[in-house]
């Protein structure tokens, strides 16, 4: 058979049992995937987001700069019905705050207070440390053992492709303060959940103990950690004295920015999507979550250009995912739509180029699904067939409503060298990968939001 | 030829023409080179010094700590003759300090004040910035050009291995502050002189102009300077508040620590080798310059062991490089016995493994240094036909009286990612790098200190 005739046969199989759908689904993926590596608005998305606005956490004055600057990007790249969504963050803004050794070795320690921690005194707290390498052997201490000291925790985080090594250890930043209160202590140190060597603390949200005193709680850089781990080898008590200053909010105002690329047939079904607009504040936000809104704003706004698609894609850029406020007030607000809502995903694990996509379950082998597959080969990503789970924070509450959700899982190797630390600046960022970023995520909000795809009915729901 | 034979044909050629001497060195030589590649005394050095005493700025209560620690740790290692060597540092030491953006982006940036930095009045300076991309664009701006304004240079330092990159670039960071002033300035930020892309700025000692008023300067991170880059190129006047504190002691007491392995046979006849014991306050003076006087100690100590060497190793730990005290007050002090000291080397260019030998000049024929380059090519050293220039800041008064000195390079590669900052901390060193450069200094010292070799005499002096 000659390769013109093999061309055709191919065509022909492709067309037979209503597969011209799939075809003109898959035509358009492609179409779109080019376009978008090929597309800069990510990374303007993203410089301009670092430089002109910078670190914003929910609560504070910068919020207000990154509001403002959300609505008129999405306004400048055309996107229609564009608003606020108003609701009331859990706020932690912080203040000075300092950490040394003082006997037997006095040297200077560099930490970053946590998200709810408990300031300290004025002049601070000095007691004696009491170390543990990992999480199991803090727990593993009787109640009161801990009695007037600061507890601190220096396991260390493994570096994996998708995030693993954060879910593995993750309790030891959230959980560690309200651990440590149980057993007596005074203060709790984390050695920072970061598979860097950088003597940069990552910061990051944590819970108080509701049946313990609410205690200060830092994280450590990583060579502190070590340092730590070095003085107490030497047998002798070692004593820090930690000073953290900060405020608390539990009702700030925050806004969920939105912006849409109307439906032109089913505009009352959504396709939503976004990243989170806030960031903590040692960094300029870049990674976290820059990157994810940029990569889902270009996307989106690339499916537009297009032309309007049959259902409604929607944009949020939700705004207090750090302190866990923003998907909540976002899910509570959307409660009436929930069955219109197509899919709900969020981009939130980094810069980094996706390597798999995890669709919903039930969904591998629908037309529209398998088109968006066929453009992904050049893209060096795999479609898994593990089903999405829950992503991004933001959207948990939708999915819970029954939402269905997407997995576009990018590598997250170098992600937690640079989360919640003031390294997480725009530098880091290869502009390469955030144009990968964006052709994977425009190749399947296309295909969603042009399709009739019923991922409810395909999960058997 | 039989190999047995052409092998013993090779011993009588070496034996021939007093060559006994030389085949005696390389033996001893190699045998220390092979020891030092076992040895952890570097590695516990570096380890001790950076875990109990930490960062130790000349003029600081860190530094007596240091200066106790250097006392104990040589005496513990075996050196004779253990002793201080009081002299007046010029001391500078940091205090609270600050700075960000007020318009048109206001963000904090992350700065650490040089030494020399005038402190700033209470509650800062704020003012414009003026901002160049290189020295030589500050340098063309003509007297009075800059009145009331912050200058900025943000220009970028190479990786080398020799750290050419940084001698290319030192002036930015020595000189700035002097030329801004001169053209009316009333502050200077430089982009840190680092190849790496840390949110960590590099301190470093300046010098204010004789000729114009004494300001306040400052080193920016890499991503800082990168980012006021970003905001000046939207073409909107930049405003920065800079808020620096900081005290000065022009005589502040300071110590060169120094101990002995005392000669055989001409111990007035002296090889003076070290590092310098003070360090920059942001690290733990890890790479700079633990590293250093960890080689240098333990290569003296392994010489040592081998039994005492015809003439004397003097191991010196300067006690005020960062200001350049300390080798101006150990010329002075040893003035009278310069004719006696057969070579002087100081080790500060951070813990990567050396690549380079670089000779007194005439030397590259002499046996003893035929012995030395005879054990190098396990160690991946070359022996440059370049003669060794003046080194370590420490030694250059020595050398200015006429001591002979070598290079023996480390690379310098990782050097200035780290040097001067906070990330100067021991995880960034590699042991068996520590050990490589130890074998080469104690394979060096060997064949210097229990030779006859005339430094002075082959460079035709």
């Amino acid at each position: 058979m000659s390769r013109r005739l093999a061309s055709a046969a191919a065509a022909a199989a492709l067309l037979t049992g209503g597969q011209a759908y799939a075809q003109d689904l898959a035509a358009g993926a492609a179409e779109l995937r080019d376009r978008a590596l090929a597309d800069g608005t990510a990374w303007s998305i993203v410089e301009s987001l670092t430089t002109e606005v910078g670190p914003r956490p929910a609560g504070s004055p910068a919020m207000l700069r990154a509001r403002d600057w959300a609505v008129a990007k999405l306004a400048a790249l055309g996107f229609k019905n564009v608003h606020l969504e108003p609701f009331a963050a859990d706020a932690w803004l912080r203040g000075p705050e300092s950490a040394e050794v003082v006997a037997p070795f006095p040297q200077p320690l560099h930490v970053l207070g946590l998200g709810r921690s408990a300031p300290t005194p004025r002049g601070g707290i000095e007691a004696e440390i009491a170390l543990f390498r990992s999480f199991d052997e803090l727990l593993a201490q009787p109640p009161g053992s801990l009695k007037g000291k600061i507890a601190v925790v220096t396991q260390a985080m493994t570096r994996t492709m998708d995030g693993a090594g954060y879910g593995a250890i993750n309790r030891n930043r959230t959980q560690g303060a309200a651990e440590a209160s149980r057993r007596g202590a005074v203060a709790y140190l984390v050695r920072s959940l970061s598979t860097d060597d950088a003597r940069l603390p990552h910061a990051g949200a944590m819970r108080q103990a509701s049946d313990a005193p609410a205690i200060p709680a830092a994280a450590l850089s990583v060579p502190d950690a070590q340092l730590l781990e070095r003085m107490v080898a030497r047998g002798r008590p070692v004593r820090v004295r930690l000073s953290l200053a900060s405020r608390s909010d539990p009702a700030a105002p925050a806004w969920n920015v939105v912006g849409e690329i109307p439906g032109r047939e089913a505009p009352d079904e959504v396709v939503v999507v976004g990243g989170h607009l806030d960031s903590w504040d040692p960094g300029t936000g870049a990674v976290d979550d820059g990157a994810g809104l940029a990569v889902t704003t270009a996307a989106a706004k690339l499916v537009g250009e297009r032309g309007a698609p049959r259902r409604t894609v929607r944009v949020v850029l939700w705004g207090a995912e750090e302190m866990d406020s923003s998907g909540e007030a976002y899910a509570t607000a959307h409660k009436a739509e929930i069955g219109k809502i197509v899919l709900a995903a969020e981009s939130d694990a980094g810069a980094g180029p996706v390597w798999q996509a995890r669709l919903p379950k039930g969904a591998l082998d629908h037309p529209a699904m398998k088109a968006f597959a066929t453009v992904l080969a050049p893209l060096k990503v795999v479609v898994s067939r593990e089903p999405a789970t829950v992503g991004g924070s933001d959207v948990a509450g939708l999915i819970a409503l029954g939402a269905p959700t997407v997995g576009l899982t990018p590598d997250t190797s170098r992600y937690f060298d640079l989360h919640h630390s003031a390294d997480d600046t725009r530098d880091k960022i290869d502009p390469r990968d955030l144009a990968q970023s964006v052709a994977v995520w425009a190749a399947f909000l296309y295909t969603v939001a042009d399709s009739d795809i019923d991922f409810r009915a395909l999960a058997g729901k």
